[in-house]
């Protein structure tokens, strides 16, 4: 039989046990007849052809499908955040989801996750975004475009391990706002810090304060202790993990793993500990170690002007100068801000959340140049919020409230109690479409009633239209309130003048 | 001088130049001294230093960033589709932007371009989605879904060679809607073309009309003309170019190129030149070839019953019965249709637009089945409205027309004419801000009054607040409007109230 010989596994398999069935009544003891080998044959063969395409149903690694309900809570959630860009004058942009692979490399620091590549198809050389503020200086760059306000909202990709519990994701969205240009120090730094605390606040998460500090502290602070400059990046990185883990541990990892002297890493452990309001920057300005690196006390003017602008927006109290920010990513130059969400006492029946940043952001003066054939600078403050984070928050707290969200926007239903009404119902529901009113009806010939009218209920349309043939003989239609379940009669003519009365009133 | 030999090329070429420069005044004749050499050799590092970042300022081929100016004819475009979708009942939903490359391939037919896959760095082989329709039904079969009327906009990626004067992208966004469930015949269908019809209206583009025929009237019609079956997709390929190519150019394509018998493409030929409405579909039962199918006849019956619906929706004159719609991709099993712009003629200054397919979709019923590992069937009717080719068109008319968008929606400036008054007007913004006003002031400590003034004209804002030493010594603040240069002054305190009874009347 070399036709087997043809036959993938799955289908040897099926041939297999198909031969190791009874004789058919035909044959006799244990040979087996032609046609019923034939027939196994066939069988097999058919079966492996739609069973093929089993293997792939499957989503990738860390990704998801984003659900109706998943949408709807997003959609909220970017409204607020994208509402509050504009009312600081933003405008929208976008850019591809890749870039030249060159584009992206060196800019994001050791704490990077992998980047996405594509595959080299005969082509350049591409990797998926890895955050948004790359792509906008690469932009920048390129269009010459000296000033800019901008917002922008996309999906960048990471190739982290995901740990879906905490809502991390390789494919997230980000929300970034951004301001370019060269202005006078610190305005547009604390406009920043003024649209992170409106969002904040709008999203009503609960009590946040935002760290901030300023990377010339930062590298002033590693100088001054005796860290040495080539491993300034590798020991922020360090301190950027003290929210996570306690002093002693990240001590150990910085003389362990990083190489420290032991005497450097507690010379650190004394600032990192500090934090407060701008009393603290004036304490600062007197440190004996810190007050003789230029590099910070420059930091420590900017913060100083920083806090009174602040102050002005009526937020300095949201702010915290805190020495353990230190910002993992290689591009920041100046300020530097995270924005951590409080843990209130955990309310009766919610689960404490840990979430750890929400929002962040900072000055980085140098990372259009990079771009620029001729090197010209374009400085850039800017923040990104957290809104995986967010959604992840405002989902969890819906689950445990018991809250539903409408997952369409349906303002009537077109109903019928007889049977063949569909006409009827195509010619009304025209009717309230082509007057911008949002309708539905089921896509059958004859449905029921109650089948109707349970779908009303279980999607959460609040009208209902019915036509029958009373109705139809009469010139009337019948508007039902879903909740009340009160129906009243009006003239067909007045139909859609009746509905957007109701719609406008509820 | 072996430290030459490290200089990369771009060095070499500036040291050259360096080097060939006349002699400064210390050396004598052609012997260059030696802090000239060395200064030529330092420089051209730095230079090649600093100019090594050049070669990444690019962005892939076939993809744009999209502008301020692109994104707001977007929004408004998109916000009309979205607005349709949700008039009709659908629901958001989302997917990864890469799938398993598996789920993407054998979906699309011979005429798809190539599809992105992504590097395999260790873990499961991906791919860009390359439209959303398969992506939708792998989550209806993931998620057991029986029943569900979705939207989605989303980017989609094709490795097609871009013709960007027409507007086409590797990049570019897709916008779908689709009824998935068993329902009775033509309900949905019918209102996906009714969906269509709303949408193209809406955004004003002119006169349209839609195509609509059925993938079994078509396989029937080859099967009729003597097509062998293996060639039915391949032919339909062909056919579809006829909005594009002559009859003659089509035909020697079958002939030459796909081996189909002439006289079998002649046949095709006299079927693929008939288009019509509802008679034309009565006149195809009687076709002596077409009746003998029971495919064709299906579709035919399936068509009368939708152009009966149509007429309900008040679209019937919208659709034409078109036998030379045949759409490439390989997923449809019933109704397929197709809109297309009609060309009017050129208005004044107008460049005629040839745009072809502005939306399109069908039938596909077997394509959930695909992925169900029991092969359950999940029918399916969508359509995809086109529209990057409708943001080009629009665009297009605007640049034509000189047509300016605004593209930040600020509705208030802070200004003042005089010297130190940041601090104030930090103040008024925080309560333009704080009460939900749109607002901007310059990043600068002090701005020119004529500065302030002139951005607000050029970007569009109507309103300034003014605030100087005799406003805030009386407790007032004037308001300006841009327009009119009208100034009146109004209490302090008033300020929100009166900006924002102001902009409710405009």
């Amino acid at each position: 039989m070399p036709l087997l010989g043809l036959l993938p596994r799955r289908a040897w398999a099926a041939l297999l046990s198909q031969l190791l069935r009874p004789p058919c009544a035909s044959c006799t003891g244990a040979v087996r007849c032609q046609s019923q080998v034939a027939e196994a044959v066939l069988t097999s063969q058919l079966k492996a052809h739609q069973e093929k395409p089993n293997f792939i149903i499957k989503i990738p690694k860390g990704t998801r499908d984003l659900s109706p309900q998943h949408m709807v809570v997003r959609e909220k959630i970017l409204d607020l955040v994208i509402s509050c860009f504009k009312r600081h004058g933003a405008k929208g942009m976008d850019t591809p989801a890749f870039e030249l692979k060159e584009t992206l490399t060196e800019k994001y620091g050791e704490d990077s996750g992998l980047m996405y590549d594509l595959k080299d198809q005969g082509g350049e050389l591409l990797s998926l975004r890895y955050d948004l503020t790359v792509p906008f200086a690469r932009y920048l760059a390129m269009s010459k475009v000296k000033k800019m306000k901008r917002y922008h909202v996309g999906k960048v990709w990471r190739r982290e391990s995901p740990s879906i519990v905490q809502g991390r994701y390789r494919e997230f969205c980000q929300c970034d706002f951004d301001i370019a240009g060269q202005f006078d120090p610190m305005i547009p730094d604390a406009e920043c810090l003024k649209i992170m605390c409106e969002i904040l606040s709008g999203l009503q998460l609960g009590d946040f304060l935002i760290k901030v500090n300023d990377r010339r502290i930062v590298d002033g602070m590693f100088a001054a202790c005796g860290v040495p400059e080539s491993k300034f990046r590798a020991i922020g990185s360090s301190i950027d993990k003290l929210d996570k883990m306690a002093w002693k541990d990240v001590r150990h990892e910085m003389v362990a793993k990083k190489g420290l002297a032991p005497e450097v890493a507690d010379r650190i452990g004394d600032y990192v500990q500090c934090h407060g309001g701008v009393s603290l920057v004036e304490q600062m300005f007197q440190d004996p170690r810190l007050s003789q690196n230029k590099q910070a006390l420059e930091g420590l003017e900017d913060l100083k002007l920083l806090f009174e602008y602040l102050n002005l927006f009526g937020i300095a109290e949201k702010i915290s100068f805190d020495l353990s920010l230190a910002r993992g990513l290689d591009y920041y130059t100046g300020v530097i801000y995270e924005a951590v969400l409080l843990q209130t006492p955990t309310q009766a029946g919610e689960e404490p959340l840990n979430v750890g940043s929400v929002a962040a952001g900072g000055r980085y003066d140098g990372l259009v140049g990079m771009f620029d054939p001729k090197g010209h600078k374009v400085p850039c403050v800017g923040l990104s919020i957290g809104v995986e984070r967010i959604f992840y928050i405002v989902e969890q707290r819906m689950k445990t409230k018991g809250e539903k969200v409408r997952t369409t926007e349906t303002q009537v239903f077109v109903a019928t109690p007889q049977k063949n009404f569909l006409q009827e119902r195509l010619k009304l529901i025209t009717e309230l479409w082509d007057a911008g009113i949002k309708a539905e009806m089921l896509y059958k010939n004859n449905p029921k009633l109650l089948t109707q009218l349970h779908y009303c209920e279980s999607t959460g349309i609040p009208l209902v239209v019915i036509i029958g043939e009373q109705e139809l003989k009469e010139g009337i239609i019948k508007i039902r309130s879903v909740a009340s379940r009160e129906e009243v009669a009006i003239k067909r003519e007045n139909l859609v003048a009746e509905i957007q009365k109701r719609l406008s009133e509820s």
